[in-house]
């Protein structure tokens, strides 16, 4: 076996992606705490919010207040999606320090998702991608449905190559290969990467996998095998799958550092913080801690 | 990566290791179900029950009335965990296929699971061993605590490798490898693997994981690239975890095949069939399912 990266770099993502995927509503102050307590347990990229329309996402609807009241630290990153130009203005004017834009793998999931083809929605982005070239903001790309589609079915990885290639080509510094509902398994991260590794290094790749079928975990493992070092991961695993109710969303961060502490593999986050992060957040919203180490840990003290 | 094995031998372990560790009572008539479906859908080793005092596991008083009415395949072995001689002879006496014998890699774990030194607990299998080799009846090991006990912690790989090599010499076909308490991760059966397959071929080495900490596949994974090809699961991964109450037990065999089918490793097991006899037996018992793949095909029929 190869030798896996020493370092792993987390995205945490659970105040937007994880958040905005929850039924219940959590206020802006449970927002910035959650944030802020997650920048001190250790985590170097929050992903705080997102800037679009409340009409389509209406929990992400105070993503500017919650910037404006977050304790920014100097070495956390802290990141917002801004699908078009005018929530780039918005988020630039609430000082975040990177944006993520998004594309599909697949068309069909591009139509339904956001009511264009891939391609039109990169022409979109454009804009978007010169606005914040112009602020000297980073941009990440997210690519979904990169192992299977909820209409399509299998995904060819050569379609994820080209639709992350134009990103790249947009100006992104690192596509992230969204596993969105959950289906790929260490077999599909291998035949994915294996492709995507001949146009790109492994340093501009990231993971974000979604645990609904109880694969993200190994996926996560087959790909530091193929040395990539930065996933996407959601504090107790926030985030439901709308196509498969009842099953889990995001891979809980805590289930993630667990593993790659077992690795040897360097994150610099605090394991038990995480955990006590996950508990008072499921706590808050009511809901099932989706953290397998959270309520392991938890459950029996060890 | 080295490449996989091509097959792979699924243990199911939910009608004996599930349902002892389950609390809620069930009929030998739906015991007798469970092995006859599980059977159906092409599991080749069914280990079907335990030939032990009912004062100490009171649910599998009815063993022998299992193996009485359970339909035999020619193509499925029937297997029984036999403690002691008096079990043995009357597994023997139902007909079974293979028997098992369990000891521990922890010396703590060993006292207070069963009140004795790990050699004390080998002497006593010594004549159950004779028994079975005078009955052409083949012998399994189960090794537990192999990453980790609840009392000691870290367990040494060669702690592992010490009492496999005294179930080998006392005549084992081959030794299960038990996370019990399911804390390893793939850093360990790295670890765990480099160590025994100095002394062992990888044919003769099962692993036995538990998903307590969700790291199960990851390590069933870990063991593939090991070559290891033999694997206990439990159908909706029946059985709790008696050290992490409200934590999951053993990995689920459903999931176990789904990450094998991603793979390309054949079972020869219909996944479909597995996860309907999963959400009956949840039903059936009024648990949860802890299958994640049975609950996301079950949420949203994909």
């Amino acid at each position: 076996m190869a030798a896996l990266p020493k370092q792993a770099r987390i995205i945490e993502v659970g105040p937007r992606d994880g958040l905005q995927n929850e039924s219940q509503p959590i206020s802006t102050a449970d927002k910035v705490t959650l944030v802020n307590r997650l920048a001190q347990s250790g985590v170097p990229v929050i992903e705080t919010g997102s800037f679009v329309s409340p009409k389509w996402v209406p929990q992400m609807a105070d993503s500017a207040q919650v910037f404006a009241n977050i304790e920014r630290r100097q070495d956390v990153r802290y990141t917002a999606l801004t699908p078009n130009l005018r929530g780039l203005e918005s988020a630039l004017a609430a000082g975040v320090d990177e944006v993520a834009v998004f594309a599909a793998a697949s068309e069909s999931f591009s139509q339904k998702n956001i009511n264009c083809s891939i391609d039109e929605s990169l022409e979109r982005f454009a804009p978007v991608m010169d606005a914040a070239a112009d602020a000297g903001v980073p941009v990440r790309g997210y690519v979904s449905c990169v192992m299977g589609c909820p209409y399509e079915g299998d995904i060819a990885p050569e379609a994820v190559r080209l639709v992350s290639q134009k990103l790249m080509d947009l100006g992104c510094y690192e596509v992230s290969l969204g596993d969105t509902i959950g289906v790929g398994t260490a077999g599909d991260v291998k035949r994915l990467l294996d492709v995507m590794l001949k146009s790109f290094d492994a340093g501009n790749l990231a993971m974000h996998c979604h645990d609904t079928y109880g694969q993200a975990l190994t996926n996560i493992y087959a790909a530091l095998e193929h040395g990539l070092s930065s996933f996407d991961s959601s504090i107790a695993g926030l985030g439901g799958c709308p196509y498969a109710r009842g099953a889990t969303g995001n891979v809980a961060t805590e289930d993630v550092i667990y593993l790659l502490n077992g690795l040897g593999v360097q994150t610099g986050i605090d394991l038990g913080a995480l955990v006590d992060i996950g508990h008072w957040i499921s706590r808050t919203l009511n809901r099932r801690n989706n953290s397998r180490v959270g309520n392991a840990i938890g459950a029996c003290g060890v």
